[in-house]
């Protein structure tokens, strides 16, 4: 594919060569740093009150189901996280955990009775899902009024057609809050989306055009995606290839918004955590930019439990 | 808006003050012009196939049933060429005229009954709707196994996470079937979709994404709509503005495709029907495109027809 992934090393290599030359210093303009981690503790806050609200008022407290199946490492230390958090805001979770082994049937019938029960807002299946399951068919079964993680295709499809009331996945809704951090408008804007999954790049793109902007969305087959990334005043990477897009990529005072969680080791055998961005060389350039950890991360979860809070709220309301 | 409407006028005088150039005599290379109603007439010989199956092997008939509200006149000349090629095809067609002043709760009732009626495989509402009703509401309340408009956010959620089983829109479905005519491996191509409408560029978008295409949604506060366009190798101009896309907005070899239907008055009064292309200058350049009228008109329709074919071969299977 021609998405290329770049070494970090040889762009600050690159970088350092450059500031070399003696007549032309390099006045590094720094882009603002989105914050991710203070932004969705503002979000967190407001979620306190408006729980307070339905406790108080309406006797609800919002319940999530989480259901885990099989042993997936990074499944484990997600559901913890998002468990934590909602004892943060005074969200209730129930941790389902299935075996892999388990039949679709078990799963389903699981699903069912939380459809059913009163206590329960939410609903989500972390994925990925052990490789027999159909995730798409899986998902179609969580009832769309539960559905606070955004997929079921009825969801979708009102975030394709503007129509309100559905759920709007966690990413996405994320990233939108990070952009607005930074720039309310964003009519007439060109925003350029790397990545056309149905959790972030599609529905990323919809919520973009309801505000005015021009989306292209670029895949792995893209021919010389530099050419209109670099055109964009908003950029989206959500390819899941480290350092893709690089200084050179990005147009000045651009947004740039990394949605990359990838996982590379060091010299020493250490694992961390990098973006699809190379926030360096990027960061010269943008006029503000996520890190990652601590930008999209982090307002993907306060985004689930916002969703959570809707729907408990919906429940009261219906 | 920034979309400007050109005057043909003016774009013929300047195509001809090129032409008195006595140096350098300009040899046209003419577009393959796609020929929708000949691709169309294809179409409904098969349908006619599968329609005599269905009702020798499975004695079903399909059946449409199409709701009009009010006296609006485009309408009426839709829905009346609608139940003509119906008929030419085999499909039983119901036409429903309600009055422009029935209140919402008449329209849903007789929605209702067709939602029920096993002698009816399709149902569509004519759009537009008069103004006080609730267009995405009314749609919602469509059957989505009736829905062969697929403007039902169900069947739109399925295009959109490419599930299977949904119903594909049928300008869009006959635009990807125009371009297929030209050319079937579109991986890898760049594409712009003028106007982001639930019926055309957006779902249109997503059966060009399936295919592995770079795809650019434009708006009407896209700044430089040109600039994007001259980059790519398919152009879908749905945006409702007359010569829109004229000949310098298009790549040499680009195929193009027509989707405007307006209405236009001649000096003498007399109507007539151009699309968002200036269909002369861009086929100096384009390697294929549609004309206006007979390209995505007739494919529409068409692919309305296939759809209830479905419908009705789905009701035998299920």
């Amino acid at each position: 594919m021609p998405f290329t992934k770049h070494s970090k090393t040889t762009l600050a290599a690159e970088s350092s060569a450059k500031k070399t030359l003696p007549e032309k210093p390099v006045i590094e303009n720094k882009a603002k740093n989105i914050d991710g981690r203070s932004l969705a503790i503002h979000l967190k806050e407001d979620l306190v009150k408006r729980i307070n609200v339905l406790e108080r008022e309406h006797n609800i407290r919002p319940g999530l189901a989480i259901i885990r199946v099989g042993d997936d490492q990074a499944s484990q230390v997600y559901v913890a996280s998002k468990k934590r958090q909602c004892k943060e805001v005074g969200i209730r979770s129930f941790e389902h955990v299935l075996p892999g082994t388990i039949e679709p049937e078990g799963l389903l019938d699981l699903m069912q009775s939380i459809n059913e029960d009163p206590e329960i807002h939410g609903l989500i299946v972390q994925l990925p899902l052990p490789k027999k399951f159909n995730s798409p068919e899986i998902i179609q079964t969580i009832s769309p009024q539960k559905d606070v993680d955004g997929l079921h295709p009825l969801n979708l499809g009102k975030l394709f057609c503007d129509i309100k009331g559905g759920f709007v996945p966690c990413t996405p809704k994320g990233c939108i809050k990070l952009i607005h951090s930074v720039q309310k408008d964003l009519k007439g804007l060109k925003a350029v989306v790397i990545g056309t999954s149905n959790l972030v790049g599609k529905p990323l793109a919809h919520l973009l055009l309801k505000e005015g902007v021009t989306v292209s969305l670029l895949n792995a087959k893209t021919k010389d995606p530099k050419s209109l990334c670099s055109q964009a005043d908003i950029v989206v990477a959500a390819a899941g290839v480290p350092y893709l897009v690089q200084g050179d990529w990005v147009k000045k005072g651009a947004i740039v918004i990394d949605v990359g969680i990838n996982r590379l080791v060091d010299g020493q055998g250490k694992p961390y955590l990098v973006g699809d961005v190379d926030y360096d060389a990027v960061s010269k350039k943008a006029k503000a930019i996520t890190p990652v950890p601590g930008g999209v991360g982090p307002m993907t979860v306060a985004c689930l439990l916002e969703n959570t809070v809707i729907a408990a709220e919906n429940f009261y309301s219906s």
